[in-house]
């Protein structure tokens, strides 16, 4: 059965097809009644969605980040297209809803992006990173983290799954650009790539909604990331009896702490080794066109050349492709 | 004969080998005598150097640009290293020199270069852009330019042959990154990435000591970029009595006029097409880690480990590899 | 009859007057009826306006940009003025509305503009300016483009006519004050004021709602308006068969690529002869004084002293006088 | 007998003409000697000048401020054009000077001025406002100092009588100006274009080389302005026994407190009256012009197209008139 | 009887309490009928509240500023908690209300604090400053105005006897930290602190809902404090008979003038002196301190941890205590 | 025997003194003889000295960071004060000095800064916050490395002792401050002022001239901190086998990690506990204060009133006390 995405509902439009129920609320109105306010959401945006006459048990039937199934009607209310519903129950056959819709990262996917992962850091010539990444790499906890970790709340990558892709995406294009450089260290630039967004999976709270956690707030992924590393380390030697080489862990280190590259985007210290540079440029690019293609394909106007004005970027988007 | 680099010179080192002459200025000192203060330069940095006792025919057997052969010694005064000469005259031996120590491109590298840009535009599936390119490549007058022209008076890419380098360096990582992104139209991304600085030609005077021309400065590369693709298109569209598509040449316009990517670095608009936001990440990319890599390789400092301090970037850079 | 402008409108008004119909859209209610949601218009402002139970022949018989004749009545809705219709009708008597009162040029007021322009350029000493001066003033659908062609979008100058108008202002200004500092070309600087913003006729779409062309948020009206000169000094050298003095060329694509007077708000170049910085700064004294002037006129607050906080500019205007 | 000014010394010159002294020191060499090291000026710029084995006598014969005969020849020392003097004498004779060489207005030009401001004053038909003009302009003591007043220490009008030509420009400028814009009082601009700038009066220290006071540094010329003004309104309410109308006094202040147009530019309030947005913007345009054609003719380049690069404005300057 | 603040209101609750009336307005429905639209006010924060079926005898009964007695009950609309009033009445019996619900000092706060500062004023050893002080502290009207003055219209003190807190609490924290560094004229630093805000007592106009005064926003509260300051120093000297030091008077303005630490808020002078420095330091700390505290108490969201996203400090705030 | 301080030194003054060696560099001259080219240094600044005729040994005999006593003669060279020396040698009688001259802490002061951080540790109520304080301070190792390290490289605090003596000024002022707002928890606050800066200890390599350690540029005193944090955690963890809370830990890297108060400063994230605040807006007021006071206190200038101007922070400082 074919499905509307949320980019492409019109006025007026009957719906009999699922979403992700991003938020639920029960309200009551001037008369007393009560009626569900909700947010529906796939890949391609979000739209809110009311219930009228509801009761308790229809709210509590559903569920945040659950897929739903819903019935309706589209209408525009104040110049914003909502939905009507006349029923919403939870999804039944996970059959019924392609993975791609949703933003998420199928199991195929991330098993690729995975694979991508697991060659480059297997095939590493420095001994100790060949090894750090074994540490990692080893860890059933840390995949199954990985495997679900969001790369943002909002914007580039935010969807269960998406730091799987940026990183596996970054390590591709670091071994394509690294080489063509005079001085990369390209091993440490890989081990870089893999290790600079890892504290997000202590940062962003995973689920349907995306949050971020109180140790995100307070601490900052980037921050998380080096004592992850520290962590990684400490158990290599342990494992080993040998030390890591201390000059590589600051290095390491630098490749996290910089990789935002000003101080005000929230890096602590300014990209100085080659590779923090490089690392630095290719995540920027990676994070800003991954994110306007994200504002084209979300964008609901009807003008065929061009979305809305962003106002995060200062600018409108071309959009006909 | 081994020869010893600008950025490796030590204090109270005989010299006997060949610089490019990058200024020249006759002097009087407080006794009334005459010498000569000249800079001397290769790709590494630029070293000053006097001749004492020096008369007029002295400084006319040598010009600005050139390659000149030199003996003397060096000396640190008020803390910076000089050179004080005992004789130089102009390169009489060109094989005495190694173009590659002088930061220009000898004929091989141009040629593949110059081969590699063919190729890609050769190439091109859109009929437009690929006649369009044509008209470029078969203008012999702008290839004789093309390959002489400084992509910067300082910083990356300053030396004849820059431009070709940076162009071509630019069109491949553009064929291979391009592709990896949804809705990119990777001809038209190659197209700009062949134009985007092509103003450069006629904003940079060609010669020994690199400076902006009358042009240069009263209009800017950007500019100038448009108005050559608009006489490259009425040559085409003389030729092939066809119009030029006119949104295509918008499209081209835009990524000349964006890729810079903010305004407050001279452009006039910005990226606001999926192309020309890659296109202003890749040439940035190439354009801070040449500039970095740059840094590092003439830096002067004693220290093994950073360079000086950078003010133009705010920070040392590591320079151990 | 007498009109009440937008900005005198109080509520629990009844109306029976014309404005300009700004935008029109069909609406659907909770309870399936249609309704117009508009926009009407004059110089001082806009408002919202409703036509409750139309259908769509209501919709169809007026068009955006038309004067539209209304009755109806006022009435505060959550904090805002807006108009309850009860009919609506395009305009038949065109005696009706008086130009003034929808920022337009009439006739007259145009004809003055564009014969001051007219006298100031034929009275250039300089011969190539001069000439060139008559290249645009002899192309007759330039002048027709020239006479309804905006200054702006939005602020100070939007409406047809607004460029024509800034345009013989600033001559004028110039006029006046260039004589009075040392060095400066006068003939120069005219041409200049001329020359500025003539790429707007192609930057901004005419007709009832301003916006802006692809080619305007693609290349921008500096970038244009220096392609328009192209094209006038090739006429001018066919017509002559003499060449345009290239320094002379040179300093005119100067004045137009600076004249916005820093980088961040969009000039290539920053202005660089004292011709550009003069310009720069006339031309900016009128579009600010211009704009806030159109501010305190489209104020709607009933505080007699001051406008509301206007976020623009990030301060409150004094509009008593 | 012609004399060269500064900007237009070359090396190898013997000189015999006037300047004016704007520093003097006495230092002694490594082999105990003492020599003069003194700064010579002009209205084109600063020179270095040295008195080699002079005694305490010529150290006290000349002062700082006072117009210096000199004989000498030029000379460069590490890139720069220096004298070295054979003798310097305090000026007997004074007509060898032309006011004009040395940037003071002559008497005449002063006079010109003030007569211009006296009668702008003179013919303002507010009453309140012409009788304060009045206590100022019947003040001998306030008419000294304005006459010697300078309006900067560096930059635009940073001579004797700076601050009178700046004030009667402005006033004139402003008089043709005003009347061109909409809801202007342009008596009130008139009399805030006399007053924006008075509290230099006291802000810079008159004299040959031109500092800030004490009461310049801590308080600042727009807060004493708005002091001198409270004492010329007290005045005249004591004259007139009638209280000076308090929206008109609060306007004046404000003329006087937003004149900068910004607060980063030492203004505590921003523009927000029509008269003082009008105000600003002359200001600006007249410090800006007469700043950058200062620029121009204090340039010492051989360059014949452009001035050096103006680090406090960011770019060269084009001085080919 | 127990009373719930603003920011502890949930939905669904009967009401039967005092609050401040922030603001009111009387409309009109769409079927012609009157309602009150209110806003009503504790420290907390503010809450609409509406009055249906309302007639203008309601609206008359109640005054901006004064405290209500309210029956009613709250209901979520649109997604915001508001109040549907069924009786609104003028509070009659003050005692009903805790004044520190309010963010009013009570008598006795505003006691405390004034003694404070009489404390200190008093005991300055510097007999010109202690003589100064004596002059403010014995002016009567003046003494009323400061104990109704706020300190601000929004963020911190923003409630009168704001200022008269923050006066205090400055001038006891510079007691404390002044005498810990080098250099520091406490005695100078304290009579700053008391100074240092004064012209609020003009620029904002007391009463129910803080507005700017039209002086506040022509001059300001930095100017209109040197004001204040030059009318006490003349009481003084016409008191005294002697002149107060001119010195000390440049000093007690700089403080005035340099308080906001910065140009771009609102300082036309830098803060040179140390005594300058520290008042601008402990007066930031303190405001800041103040107004984040103020941004946690009145948050709504039902996170027991985070605050709201608050624009103005660019973060969400900890408020888990 | 008295001594001069650098900053009081005069043009012409015999030397028979003792300074703290900065630097050391031997040079040869045109003449191809040797001399030495020094920094002496107290803390009121640092001036050059030369020792004509030096060989190898007098080279060798000092060292850098060392005391050395010096014979010989001030002189101004180039308008510079510089010393020419006709001895040097290594200091002997270490009475010579007087430690305060310095800027070290001698061991008493040393002793008491640390006995107030003791007392401040060893009072907190909080169990796992005093524990904590207790790892650090039993580490016998940990308190020699904070006794002689610094608190900046330049500027304020920067010399032995500058850390500690830095840590207790503030760990004192927020005990005086911190009670006087609400929901301070004042053990978390003081925890905070004595760790927010350890990470110094690292980041900056003792000795005489201060430089920062590889570690220092690569990673930074904040991240650094949050590591010595993590390793104390670890230990007390492993003394009482109970997990260190987990929230009080993120208060504490909070803590470290946002105290620079702004993303441009270096901190990753912004203040967002009351305690973050306060704690960031105290250091900054003593970093600040004491730095203001180092430039006034090294100021060379002849002028009474007003230092140099200040580069670092836009403006002269006032000195007279």
């Amino acid at each position: 059965m074919s499905r509307t995405p949320v980019n492409r509902l019109v006025d007026g439009q009957s719906l009999d097809q699922p979403f992700r129920l991003a938020d639920k609320q029960i309200r009551v109105n001037r008369q007393g009644g009560k009626y569900l306010l909700l947010k529906l959401a796939d890949r391609t945006g979000t739209i809110v969605a009311m219930l009228w006459n509801a009761d308790d048990s229809d709210y509590e039937k559903i569920d945040r980040g659950d897929y739903v199934h819903v019935l309706g009607r589209t209408q525009v209310h104040q110049g914003t297209l909502q939905i009507i519903l006349t029923g919403i129950d939870p999804l039944t056959d996970k059959d019924e809803i392609d993975p791609a819709d949703f933003d998420s990262f199928d199991a195929g996917a991330a098993d690729a992006a995975l694979g991508s992962i697991q060659n480059i850091l297997g095939s590493l010539n420095n001994d100790s990173l060949r090894q750090l990444g074994e540490v990692f790499l080893r860890d059933e906890s840390f995949l199954q983290q990985l495997r679900v970790a969001s790369a943002a709340v909002t914007n580039h990558h935010a969807y269960p799954g998406g730091l799987l892709r940026h990183t596996a995406d970054l390590m591709e294009m670091c071994q394509a650009i690294g080489p063509r450089y005079d001085r990369v260290d390209v091993d440490l630039l890989l081990m870089g790539a893999f290790l600079h967004d890892l504290g997000k999976i202590h940062e962003i709270s995973p689920g349907g909604e995306l949050s971020y956690t109180d140790r995100g707030q307070l601490v900052g992924h980037i921050v998380i990331g080096v004592q992850m590393l520290g962590t990684a380390i400490a158990k290599l030697e342990a494992d080993t009896g040998q030390p890591f080489p201390s000059e590589l862990r600051m290095q390491l280190e630098h490749l996290i702490v910089s990789h935002h590259g000003q101080l005000e985007f929230g890096s602590p210290r300014l990209p100085a080794t080659i590779e923090a540079v490089l690392l630095h440029h290719v995540d920027n690019l990676d994070a800003k066109l991954t994110s306007y293609l994200s504002m084209i394909e979300s964008d609901l106007t009807n003008n065929e050349n061009w979305t809305n004005y962003q106002p995060s970027i200062g600018r409108k988007l071309w959009k006909k492709s």
